[in-house]
């Protein structure tokens, strides 16, 4: 039997809120890297126990500090002049009854592959330099999947997770998914992966307000430049009335100045990414673990990216909430809006949390009565299989950021 | 006319949760010490231009990553084996109009200072190493007190707050407060700066679950620490009970297994916090800007701590919603429990909000219309007086973790 | 009228001394990287500047820290565990007249090329981290080719110079040469780029003890080690007995021990430099401008490599110097020796050094009176066309380690 | 019976040769500071492990980089703008039979408390920046002074020595000494640690060029330090008359233009050393074991600072060559000059070298056979008590740069 609480919200769904807002730092923001990296270098050092133990060792590899180098953007063209500097820290365990773990270079690899695969227009080795400072602590090793029973949770702590997204949390999501798509960028290779969406919904209207590093070499004046700026807003209204058929407005790089005939009045970047140039970056400072920043839901302060995934539960069950909530309202019928929150006791079995409470909005014309036992057993049996969390951190197919 | 917003909450009052879960980083945690540098290297900024210009130029140095060094804690004495790595990054300005700051060193400085009236036991000098790498940018003059008007957003962004602060909230922050006060400190030195507070309120019962690293020198052995560490609960407990008639448990350091008899099962740090041995740290992982962690309330991602406070936004609208929202529930009547968000819009003065949304509970047998206007004017006159917040902050006066 | 100065020498012949002392640190002994990597990171400043100025501004990169990795090299295979750190430091200009120079990252860029075409099994990107904190000083431009007359003097310096190359010291210089070349490599794999070689004669016998760096991965066991060890005396004794008829025996990793049945008993590495695990290197500890270590010569302390070949007279008098040397012995009959030696006046061009002092060891049946003006003469021309040292500097031409 | 070799030089005396040119870098030159450090780290670990084991563990911490900060030196005042960056690297063992060593921090502040007590005018804390990349091997005991017998030599190598110092080198060793001293500097507050003298003997006059950074503060303005500066001059001259009667000239900072109305025109700097604001320092780029840079006297390349006292023949046998060069001359009569060579074999006993090689110029009227037995008897005394170099150096009292 486990802890779980069932009640119906007393809160305004959140459609019908007067205000709404909502903010995704894209996968090329300076944040966001840095919870990538803390993300990748997590799973390459699962992989490296694996490989070796068949198990994972005490790690956390959730704090990457990126400062910014410079650069010189010009139009159609523009170079590095000091590389993004890199810093990785954390804990790992680098010797093991006798194994020896290669836990820097790993580190190091998972961090620059990361980076080369995100960041198209960044020549990683030239324009990076990537240190470790992992301490090397000792510690138990922790075997994932044969053991029997759950992990116990490391601390006390807890995570949050609400479905279904609003509109405007769907058009925020999907706008920066289709602009750092592979085949927006080939077709747009000006378009950096440093994309900040900010959506507000102000009553029935809607603002999308969008900072995108340009890359520098593909647009070889400022007429080119301020052509594909123009046409990101169409391109981003077309997607936004897909979701909604509110009134949509878009901004992009509201902070140019077109009175500018050079560079200096335009977001310019030569690898796509203001890393390069001015903005820092760390892990747990951008998007939470379903993506999004959003300040009228309940929010998790966890750093999801770069915990370990076998019994940090501020990890497992920031990611594990979002993923029931999602589940209970694709399968329970009549649900308009589900809040979750799950509380672990440290030293015990993950999972056995404290406490796993839910909070409904129903559709009308449904009742708690009939729908708690639905819901009930599909947050039952997502922590009954609580291992599938671990299982898809490890293979890098779980959202953290 | 400012853009203000009042409306009734529908929402349940924080007390009739079912559930409450409240967080705060105490003054020695790493992620708080972060917090600390960052903000105290911008104030030390400020002055350093105030001092030169009367007027203080661009910077930012919301980013200070703490990397963990190494100790080896015994009872009754114990040494720092390998120094903390304290790395300041962000921007600020070298050289503006033939004028040579002194950055790199003034921040240090500032850093330095914080860690040695923060963590009584931290040698500052042996025990850490401080690295500065904020960008030397180029920057316009931002006069803070003589231009006319107010300056303009740096971005679009957006503070919240709330009050009151619910049982919870007021034990958790008091006591930090108590544990890390003056007068604590002389009376019990082995207890450290690093003490983390989670308060947890399930229905009428309220749990405590304190993290205290303990200074080895002051305990001679093993039963001393759990002397100190039982008189710890019954502290607490007294503390507690003047802000609660619900029933309260604490448990301090849960992690401890009595069975040890030497240092190894005990949290046991030869500084006081934990960053002398294996927790990282960095600005803004930790409390919001009213010093809590507040999953059941609104918040907001930013980082408060080493935000310029002339034009940041993010920063200033955080201080002031929650100014506001003090003073609202302190000089009107009727009001049970206020929230409140105001956005920027780029560009525009910061004291012509987008919109200042305020959303109220009221007490029974009080109504919208009688307190609105009131809630309008408080909300009004600290707009006008926004540069208010501004001077707190360059003066050290106003709360960011 | 330049101040030339020639006498006899009253001194032993180098090959007659009882006991002669040579050394020479392979190109890929952590001290000689360093001089590589701080002469590449001039020339490639040097390019920079041409290319955009037609001329060279001030610089000097003649200070890199090499910080020795962590590597776990087993027979047949091995991997790094840790990067070797590199710290490039010294000083240049990043701004002159409007042009912004990409300084840090060309430097990085010269280091990464010279590590990855001189240590063929590190994997640069991966097995080093390179830093760069070279000072962006101000400075001058200082014209090569086109300004008449020659640039001022930077110091009050010298260089010193002597020619020939005893049978020892070609032996030395021609040892590491053949265990370095492409040739060699090609069908030796398993011998290392770290090659350091002492050479030692004792009245007429020449010892040569050969430390050598073996590359882990193409010795599949202890036997192919000890096999290609004792394959590399023979060579180095046959390369020897080219260039003496004195006795000569050689050694190679003398410190190895052929009991131990595993890695532990020999001197085995993954990628071929000791830097990998626990050699640091430094610039200007090594090889002299000639590319020796010879107690029994005179010998400048100063560093040539990374210095900027404009105008630092320590590096272009000792490069200088060298080139004098040679050519006095190989165009005037009745030459048996030459030490020469060249002082520099600061402010003064360097084209008129304060002394150019030739002492010379006379072949049987010379007389002074006889060889001086044709001493002279090389001496003036050389000092004449002084701008050649620069030329070949720049070119990657001149040997300055 | 050891291997001692006694012949006489052919070779002019020092006093004889036409040019001589010596140098020295007083202890606040960058190159210097980086010995003092790299010597004091070392001494530093010798007392913590001798303290906890009663012998001494491997180490080497002979690499030291110092990164030159910023300065701002006004007359009568002046400010540090970025401190000064030090980098210690090398390897210690920092656990040895459940014994953990805090390397790190004991090298550190052995940085530290050196830099305190050489350069007065450095805030050591606010000006200097002190990281550690030691490496941590592992390694076995070296028990000093109980074992029987001599530790084997570490690796074929050598040490030169020579005595008497002739004029010059007295002359510019005595003048930094005094320049340098308590007493000269609380009369002379305005001159700082950082002197540089070069000495050139040309025939019969000596010049004396010294380079020597002027502490701003001490200098209210232009003409107190042209006052400070010209009266070196004449003390420098004082001194030097008292060391020979040849013709001396001085010149101090040659590189000012009196021209200048302001600073730019002078060596001024805010510490008392150039590191503060443009030259880089390493270990082993200065001064050799006998305190000086002599290119017409045999010099190893050997960095003898930071280099352990146990094992490491390339810095025991530097120090012993000078010690016993210098008891022979004091102590056998008739020795005008004698060089000494040391040579090493890998794992044999430090007191038994493959050989001690003397050359003697003798004094008229002296013969080889009279002298020989003495100077081996001294060799040989020497050799027995080879420890007591050890003990030196552990004590702080040799020098090594």
């Amino acid at each position: 039997m486990r802890n779980i609480f069932i009640k119906e919200l007393n809160q305004t769904f959140i459609e019908d809120l007067d205000i709404e807002i909502v903010e995704r730092k894209g996968i090329g923001h300076p944040d966001s890297i840095s919870d990538g990296i803390g993300e990748s270098v997590s799973e390459a050092l699962c992989k490296m126990y694996m490989d070796e133990l068949g198990g994972v060792l005490h790690h956390n590899t959730d704090e990457v500090q990126i400062t910014a180098g410079e650069s010189h953007p010009v139009f159609g063209g523009g170079e590095i002049i000091k590389p993004i500097d890199i810093l990785l820290t954390g804990r790992g365990v680098s010797e093991y009854e006798g194994h020896k773990f290669p836990l820097d270079r790993v580190a190091i690899e998972a961090a620059k592959e990361f980076l080369d695969k995100t960041v198209i227009n960044l020549d990683v080795n030239v324009d990076t330099i990537v240190q470790c400072k992992i301490g090397h602590g000792s510690g138990d090793l922790v075997d994932v999947f044969s053991r029997e029973g759950a992990p116990s949770s490391n601390d006390t702590s807890f995570g949050v997770g609400y479905a279904p997204f609003s509109e405007v949390e769907t058009i925020v999501m999907e706008t920066e998914k289709l602009l750092n798509s592979k085949g927006f960028k080939k077709q747009h290779p000006a378009v950096g992966e440093d994309i900040k969406v900010m959506g507000l919904r102000d009553g029935d209207k809607i603002t999308l307000t969008i900072g995108c590093a340009m890359v520098s070499k593909y647009l070889a004046n400022r007429d080119e430049y301020i052509t594909v700026r123009e046409g990101l807003k169409d391109i981003v209204i077309d997607l936004a009335l897909k979701y909604t058929n509110r009134e949509v407005e878009v901004f992009v790089n509201t902070a140019d100045s077109d009175e500018a005939k050079d560079e200096s009045g335009y977001y310019l970047t030569v690898t796509g990414t203001s890393a390069e140039m001015g903005d820092d970056g760390s892990v747990g400072r951008g998007n939470r673990a379903n993506g999004l920043i959003t300040p009228c839901r309940p929010m998790s302060m966890e750093a999801t990216s770069g915990k370990n995934p076998i019994n940090h539960v501020g990890k497992i069950y920031n990611i594990l909430s979002n993923e029931i909530a999602n589940d209970v309202v694709a399968n329970v019928e009549g649900i308009k809006q589900i809040n979750l929150m799950i509380l672990s006791q440290i030293g015990k079995p993950i999972d056995q949390p404290k406490a796993a409470s839910a909070g409904l909005i129903l559709e009308d014309g449904y009742d708690m009565e009939k729908v708690t036992p639905q819901v009930n057993k599909i947050i039952d049996d997502w922590l009954e299989n609580i291992s599938v969390i671990t299982e898809n951190v490890v293979q890098g197919k779980a959202r953290t950021f």
